[in-house]
């Protein structure tokens, strides 16, 4: 399969696609005129700062994301209909992509690396990945009769394992032994930190709420490692274009769904009944974290996405302790020690 | 200070104190014919072996240990008195050692390092553990001012990181930076593992409460290492005679505890009042583990210790479930999938 290849071309330029993440950062930029007068032999260094920007995004954006999520329960019930808010998650992110790539086209005139228009053999794939979080999304209505939603998120933690095991079957990444160590203690330090006096219900779970939860798992993670074979497939196309692509099709799956199961709701009251600033802050915040995620895909990879979104979640907890006079429980100090334990396991842990 | 230089004495010849297992293990007689045969080439793997051995003799005895304390509080409350208990203890192991002591004098002759006769220089150091414990079981009548029991058996889990903290300022051993993290995630997963709806309670400790928690993992801690230190220091003696003068320091101790805690219990009821069988049953188990944890500080260590009785613990768990239809919590899956994956790190980060 033409995904299998990846980990071979990923050691590609760096110089012919840095452009593409001009302006969306000063440091990304000053890292690209320091690598012009220092030669490619500081092109490892940019690699690690772009890394590190797009990875520290994503943990911010992430974490506020939650925090929105909390401030709006706080506020009230969701007014609005989420399949519309989904669809403008999208609509955004296409125009963001847009707007990025005409600041592109501007500077440094249309390459065949940056052009928008592409190939059916470029563009077939696009489509899956939008579909498979659609038939997870779905799936999701129906887990909810087999347990609660604390167990829910309780078991979403096996995406971090199927992320792992799909990461190295279908990208054929390596991780060493202690990176594994350290992946096996983030999904139990991510858990433990989620428990609550309610938790063990989980282990009641039957057949079914179990096989359920595992594909779910299998899928995300499936989505997440596809995701990132398409967009390390070209490393020199910009990623922009392929953004522009995935996200037409976030669209058009989402525009589905608005159609299946909002129909009647958005003819009678209108697409944007029920939105208030709130609402426009999440699709805002969505929006750009969707993004991250992509260049987290691009620059990182999905083992350095699931790293980032969990120590956000960990974040977030933190934060709301300020926000909301959250209280930590002991079981969240233990489970923080043990992901910061596992990043550091990741780290320390880096094949050579 | 002279137990400083333990570490580099510690490479010993293994072939001069190995006849002090004898006797006590068949595993380890066929390794010592083994040896014999070989040459000392093999004695690495012979120290491994007996490694081995001490360390799952601690682990099994630990874990029957706890078992046999949930058998006797089923059967009924403690009706013999606590301190008559611990003195029969010391008192089996002392007869014990001696034993073993006439085993070896019988077949190997009377020498330099297995004469129970000692010098005020050899034994002066040795009432020290004696004493930092009976302190240490003092101030556990103190603390449950400020903590519940059960806030009490979390705390408890500070005792490891103290270990590890004095094993390496006092014995000077070094742990890799992986084994340092595995010996954090030893804690939090013992921890993990324990939690139940009420543990929450144990942050609302009060400063007072926090002190004398602390005081007490270091005095547990200090006393361990200490015993490493005098057993290590003449790794050519034989152990049971260093045992042999732990032990009678022990029977002074535990004597003087009776006096003056159970002086007027036992003139009027008598020293075996409210013995039953599974009395005894423990009191033997304890006098042998004590003798496992001295077999281990001299063929392993006070990291080997904790790591033993640390999986003693989460074993005791699960055969509890069988026994007594304990029930596990997810607590108690991620806090053992923890404690694995460390005990996994501790052997892979093994300093070159």
């Amino acid at each position: 399969m033409e995904y299998r290849k990846i980990k071979d071309e990923d050691d590609h330029d760096v110089a012919s696609d840095i452009e593409s993440v001009k302006g969306k950062s000063h440091t990304v930029a000053s890292s690209n005129i320091a690598m012009a007068t220092l030669g490619v032999g500081s092109s490892e260094r940019i690699n690690w700062k772009r890394k590190g920007v797009v990875t520290c995004a994503l943990t911010i954006l992430t974490s506020s994301q939650a925090i929105l999520i909390v401030w709006s329960k706080r506020a009230g019930k969701y007014e609005y209909s989420v399949t519309t808010a989904n669809f403008l998650v999208e609509t955004l992110k296409c125009a963001l992509s847009l707007l990025a790539l005409t600041r592109i086209w501007k500077n440094e005139g249309v390459t065949d690396d940056n052009r928008l228009s592409t190939t059916f053999d470029e563009v077939k794939v696009f489509p899956i990945p939008a579909a498979l979080y659609l038939f997870k999304n779905l799936l999701q209505y129906y887990i909810f009769a087999y347990v609660d939603a604390p167990g829910y998120q309780i078991l979403k933690n096996l995406n971090i394992i199927s992320t792992g095991v799909l990461y190295r079957i279908i990208l054929k990444r390596k991780l060493s032994e202690i990176q594994w160590a350290g992946f096996i203690l983030l999904c139990c330090g991510c858990t433990t930190a989620q428990l609550n006096s309610n938790s063990d219900r989980v282990l009641q779970t039957s057949l079914p709420g179990w096989t359920m939860a595992i594909v779910m798992a299998l899928l995300s993670g499936f989505a997440g490692v596809y995701t990132e074979a398409i967009i390390k497939k070209r490393p020199s196309r910009n990623i922009n274009v392929q953004n522009f692509w995935l996200y037409v099709f976030g669209m058009a799956f989402n525009a589905v769904a608005i159609v299946i199961q909002d129909f009647d709701a958005v003819a009678n009251k209108g697409f944007f009944h029920g939105y208030s600033f709130i609402t426009l802050l999440m699709i805002l915040n969505h929006a750009l974290s969707g993004i991250a995620v992509s260049m987290v895909m691009k620059y990182a990879d999905n083992i350095v996405k699931v790293y980032s979104t969990s120590v956000a979640m960990l974040l977030t907890a933190v934060v709301s302790v300020f926000l909301f006079n959250f209280h930590l429980s002991l079981a969240f100090f233990l489970g923080s020690t043990v992901v910061s334990v596992s990043v550091y396991l990741h780290s320390a842990g880096k094949l050579r």
